[in-house]
């Protein structure tokens, strides 16, 4: 079974390629993504681990302008909220954050929303008796292999995270228990994928250096 | 530069398979996973998407048996709560949770505790003002690239949630704003990677067939 057989040197570069290659996209061309394409990274997504095997995930995928419109007013409101937030603090932040472009609702050639589905396979589910948010963890990783997948086919996804959740819920009629983890903007991208994260070129925040993120047997231990 | 660049048909492959043969491993051999393997799997984990560039990870790398012996003490307690739980829901499903192996804590040669740390960067965070989990989901990003990378690397990855995050802060030392979000255990397989997972294969819960996930525009509407 292919499952069980190992992966060659070049096949490990490429997988390792397209981790560091992925970026978060929010230029895009408006050319389709095909449908095929589509089907493969939503495919890849619901490969992802979940606690108890429990697939709470759905993708419910966008591409009606008035729904994607309603969308964007809400990312409109959350977004002058957001900048008042940091202009507050500071106002040379208010102004940095005002120049950002943060998202791709209406110009990406579709846009996906990943859910998880807290009811899913019914009340007690094994490995989430103790850490209730599990499920969503388990959709969280589902957003992480379709962007891999979608890198590894050209095709951009940037994570829209300004718009409240009750929006969200009322724009794409979801039910009280499914919760909206990840709203992607998925289309090929205006430019070549940038080299580096676009909050680090713009001096948004500095990288941290990895010796950093490494402790030993408890925290703060180097 | 490498990441503007495109993946060749075959490089493709290799991506999607590493995603379609990560597994959720619980029996482990005790060798050992050099240093040089392990710094590239939590170099993996260290390039996923971080809201706001927060980058909330740490990596806490566990070899201590004293600490994995607390670990797995923990573990025992919060698997017996959930195996009466089961067993309180339906004899059947208490009888076949028994019988699941669910962590490899003291097999495997190490365990990785993946963190989020919720005060890194200050108090308003880019793309997190109104969605506060974001910094979590970051985390959960990591753990996801980290496991793919270790499954390409022919490294097994289990994620053990039944432990009490409060016996994790306790154990690990960590601070009150850091979050435990992963426990995994990592080491060499002791079979081949399963070509399906566990809990399919047990009977546990049925494979959902991937249209059902599949919705257009809002919930519900195929």
């Amino acid at each position: 079974m292919t499952n069980s057989s190992k992966f060659s040197a070049s096949e490990q570069a490429a997988i390792y390629r397209v981790i560091e290659a992925r970026r978060d996209v929010r230029k895009f061309r408006s050319d389709t993504v095909a449908d095929e394409i589509l089907e493969r990274i939503l495919r890849a997504a619901a490969h992802a681990p979940s606690v108890g095997y429990m697939q709470p995930w759905n993708f419910i995928v966008i591409r009606d302008r008035k729904i994607r419109t309603q969308i964007h007013d809400a990312f409109q409101i959350a977004n002058d909220e957001a900048k008042a937030m940091f202009s507050a603090e500071q106002s040379e932040r208010g102004e940095a954050y005002s120049k950002l472009k943060l998202e791709g609702i209406l110009e990406s050639h579709l846009n996906i929303c990943i859910t998880c589905d807290r009811s899913r396979s019914g009340k007690i589910v094994l490995g989430r008796t103790c850490q209730a948010d599990m499920d969503l963890y388990s959709s969280v990783c589902a957003v992480q292999n379709l962007w891999l997948a979608a890198r590894a086919e050209g095709v951009g996804v940037g994570w829209v995270s300004i718009i409240k959740p009750e929006d969200l819920h009322a724009i794409l009629q979801l039910p009280e228990h499914v919760v909206p983890i990840a709203y992607l903007c998925v289309g090929y991208p205006e430019h070549e994928f940038a080299t580096e994260p676009e909050l680090k070129t713009a001096g948004w925040l500095p990288e941290i250096p990895f010796c950093e993120f490494v402790f030993h047997d408890k925290w703060g231990q180097k």
